[in-house]
């Protein structure tokens, strides 16, 4: 695991109202993850997969095109999913996160990690 | 299918940047619908399903609490997924589609459709 991308998504994790982060790639595999305790990595990598799968029919049948990202919203918390060269940052939000100042953060992680990939 | 739930999602279908949408119960049977012929009703449904199955697990594995709403952003459009009853409400979008106004309108259609089931 590259050590700048952990710290990329250690500094994701110090947005107020983000939980934390971790990036997956397409199948699965945890590339880093700044996660608290109480999440299991191999659970959010396993929803990546079922998000992408999702995605992929979009693409195939409904004419959507490549996956660009996806917004799950719960009673509990927001996970968002964005596409970085084949792979799939993941965060982790509470309910009350603002999306706006989040997605400005998280277009600059996205290109620091764009960069390490 | 009762028409009145096909006339609620004609008149989304009529909101500028939607393309359609269709009412789909939690295990993929299709209640009710109003997309464009491009678009397989089917497939959605099955959409509908892996997209159920992802906040499941988030759900249950990381204490997200119950299901709420969804965004797909692609690279032609959007596919916005919302829980009514145990039903979801999906509508696609063009990709300049303002959300602002469509989940407005979409508020208001929630809650006649919710009467109806």
């Amino acid at each position: 695991m590259s050590s700048k991308i952990e710290s990329i998504l250690d500094n994701l994790k110090a947005i107020k109202g983000v939980h934390g982060s971790a990036l997956i790639e397409r199948f699965g595999l945890i590339k880093g993850q700044a996660l608290p305790g109480w999440i299991d990595p191999e659970s959010l990598a396993a929803m990546v997969t079922l998000i992408l799968k999702a995605s992929q029919r979009a693409t195939k049948e409904l004419e959507q095109g490549e996956f660009l990202d996806a917004i799950i919203e719960s009673k509990n918390g927001k996970i968002l999913f964005t596409e970085i060269k084949g792979n799939v940052l993941a965060v982790l939000t509470t309910v009350e996160a603002k999306l706006g100042i989040i997605n400005l953060k998280l277009e600059a992680a996205k290109k620091s990690l764009a960069a390490e990939l």
